[in-house]
């Protein structure tokens, strides 16, 4: 759930305009993914606020000037995140502080801090890292315990940006997401709640389906959905790879009825095909239900690499249900680790139903578990034949029922291949949880 | 290598200003990492385009078309992602169509490529998806192998968006990355590459760096490189998760020798703390290596969960080095798997260097394998306790050598735990692949 003051230009933009700047050259040329941008949209949208713009620029005065000059003309919360490092092309604090006519000033406190910082590490502060405790007039020192950097937050005057916009916040965050994420937690979150408190609700909910194309999706359920969106209703989708997602959204005092009427429909025409709400993934889903039924998994893996085995232990509390895996990636390994017959090797070749059908055996017997899951395919690029393609994959399920194995061919590149791969692996286990 | 017509006022950007519009309103409420703006940064990057800004908006008419807006004013090449598929949020078309003053047409060769998508699956389109084959008037269709949507490229006249820009070519991308990808590759570069094509050149080099910080990492270098800096040298920073990048970059006639120089005096300051360059990364290292060698490696993981394993597979001909290896999450698996001792287990715990050791010795002789790495930790949220604190973590090297084991505390969350440790690994690994 999430709250806004009232409506504006965008639909689903709730009343405080927020926007997020996201400085660093190595973003624009590519060399790193901008994992802040969805991680505090996410966190923002928690807490009733949804960015209407993010921008991404280089580590140049110009660059960053220009981009936060703008958003000052839009929103009354900016977030900024990078610039604040001890290195030369760290620009954003100056740069900030020269744009809003603030004077920066050697803080004896963040000093200590930072020297403090090294200290404990056994290091003596390099000079440079100097820098990093100068503040600007007013601004709000934000603790970063994970890294030398404080954050900044600054009161920004009404009208400064443009006609628009009203007085409000404009915050400085580290970039490194190991000091931006608990600084944005401890320090960002209670500041936010006292300066924007939350007025009138906005209820936003996303369901999760997978197996089943966009425009089916819409086919399904958009005619039924017409007298709720009538009402006020909003209506998202986005496909993933293997996933389609749904999200509902609607403000106001309606908010509270219509959204659950809305998923009780949803759900109704999708049914089965829904695994999940929310930021709810896949192996998640796995993981709580077979916890909640006492049971376990194990894996063996040969084209997925260990991918399955890794998503199922990003869940915290995954070792309760999850005994472990073989990532058995020759031959040798796939007989010695999981039994698979030689002659099963030697008849169907590594990638076959057969094949996959031992791993599986061999993994829930070897480990002791309820069921197991195992991927034998070809990832590619190189290993394809006209009788087994690239992206030819076949996978099995033992446990709880006869093994069953699926033949698929995820034609994709090598990662998006382990991903589709581990997709259809769990939702085979996720059916057979529910049946 | 890249490619540059002129300085232009960012001074990393090259002259052909470019910029990208990611729209879909799942970016703006978090459910999704925007994972087209590096793809396409990195590509374009390759073909000489440094991107001077991105900007992320949610899918509402009015925020496609003011960002649109914006760019028109500044860009001559703008790339939009998102927005083509066939549901009623989907309006990028539409919006763009409208902004330069297109009328839409319904392309015959688009429709019967839609409806063929769906015939070779054996499935009707859905009536929604006709949407897709219109096209605006003028317009380059780009063909998508991946999907329904074709991509849409347009000349854009000068000075529409403002004073300063010239004439252009704005290209309308599907979302889903395994859409938009081979159509970048296949239809854009080409496009490209006769529209703009390069004048004078324009050099960068990125040196990965890891075990050293990002302050150190300039102490050590920034004044050996002022000469070259008065040059015309630039140099840029960027602090990850157990790495610091140093990137340098020069232009024009000058550039040849620039860069050149500047990576020699890098390399020769930092020696063995750099771990390869440009896009490499440390697993990609570590297989390039022990393929050199004819060496291979196993791997034996706990707290890491087949993170080790999934690096090590992500890339391509993996399977000539990387035998397999076990994710041996109980107790009882790292005994019947990797035949660690019970008395082992009883007396120093899961988590000690007596049981890293015996995991790695214990991958090593089942895969025979030249090395095999072992972590073993706890990733936490929950697990600590006062002499084991979370992110406690034992990493040991068997092969090449008496057997090697590290001690570290990584204080961070689930998933960083496991990179900084695969990090760790993969670096004692890399170091001995050295010696």
């Amino acid at each position: 759930m999430c709250f806004h003051r009232s409506k504006v230009n965008s639909e689903i933009c709730c009343s405080i305009n927020t926007e997020i700047i996201n400085t660093g050259t190595e973003l624009m040329l590519g060399f790193v993914t901008n994992t802040n941008h969805r991680w505090l949209c996410r966190h923002l949208a928690d807490l009733g606020f949804t960015v209407g713009r993010q921008v991404a620029v280089p580590d140049t005065a110009a660059s960053i000037a220009a981009a936060v000059r703008e958003a000052l003309g839009r929103a009354e919360l900016i977030i900024c995140t990078g610039g604040l490092g001890p290195t030369s092309d760290d620009l954003t604090r100056e740069c900030i502080a020269e744009l809003l006519g603030k004077r920066l000033h050697e803080d004896p406190q963040v000093l200590a801090d930072v020297q403090q910082f090294f200290k404990v590490r056994g290091r003596t502060a390099p000079d440079r890292t100097r820098v990093q405790a100068m503040v600007p007039h007013g601004a709000i020192v934000l603790k970063n315990r994970n890294g030398t950097a404080p954050g900044l937050a600054l009161e920004t005057p009404p009208g400064l940006g443009g006609p628009s916009a009203g007085p409000g916040l404009l915050i400085m965050l580290p970039g490194p997401p190991r000091e931006l994420e608990p600084m944005f937690l401890n320090e960002v979150v209670p500041l936010l709640r006292s300066r924007f408190p939350p007025q009138s609700p906005c209820i936003c909910r996303t369901l999760k389906s997978t197996g089943i194309g966009e425009s089916v999706v819409e086919e399904r359920i958009a005619s039924r959905l017409r007298g709720l969106v009538a009402e006020g209703l909003e209506i998202g989708y986005c496909a993933r790879v293997g996933e389609v997602d749904v999200r509902l959204v609607a403000r106001g005092s309606r908010a509270e009825t219509l959204v659950p009427e809305a998923e009780r429909i949803v759900r109704e025409e999708l049914a089965d095909q829904i695994f999940g709400s929310d930021s709810d993934e896949l192996h998640e889903v796995i993981v709580r239900a077979l916890a909640a039924r006492g049971q376990s998994v194990a894996v063996a893996e040969s084209c997925t690499g260990g991918f399955i085995a890794n998503r199922l232990t990003n869940v915290p509390g995954a070792s309760a249900v999850f005994a472990g895996g073989f990532v058995t990636y020759s031959n040798a390994s796939k007989q010695s680790c999981l039994g698979v017959k030689e002659e099963t090797l030697a008849l169907h070749g590594a990638v076959s139903a057969p094949t996959a059908r031992e791993m599986a055996e061999g993994a829930m017997a070897r480990l002791n578990t309820t069921y197991a899951l195992a991927a034998t395919g070809i990832a590619g690029p190189a290993g394809g034949s006209p009788e087994k393609p690239v992206g030819t994959v076949f996978i099995a399920l033992a446990g709880g029922g006869p093994t069953a194995v699926l033949h698929r061919v995820n034609q994709c590149d090598r990662e998006t291949f382990k991903f589709v791969t581990s997709q259809q692996a769990l939702e085979l286990l996720r059916r057979r949880l529910r049946a």
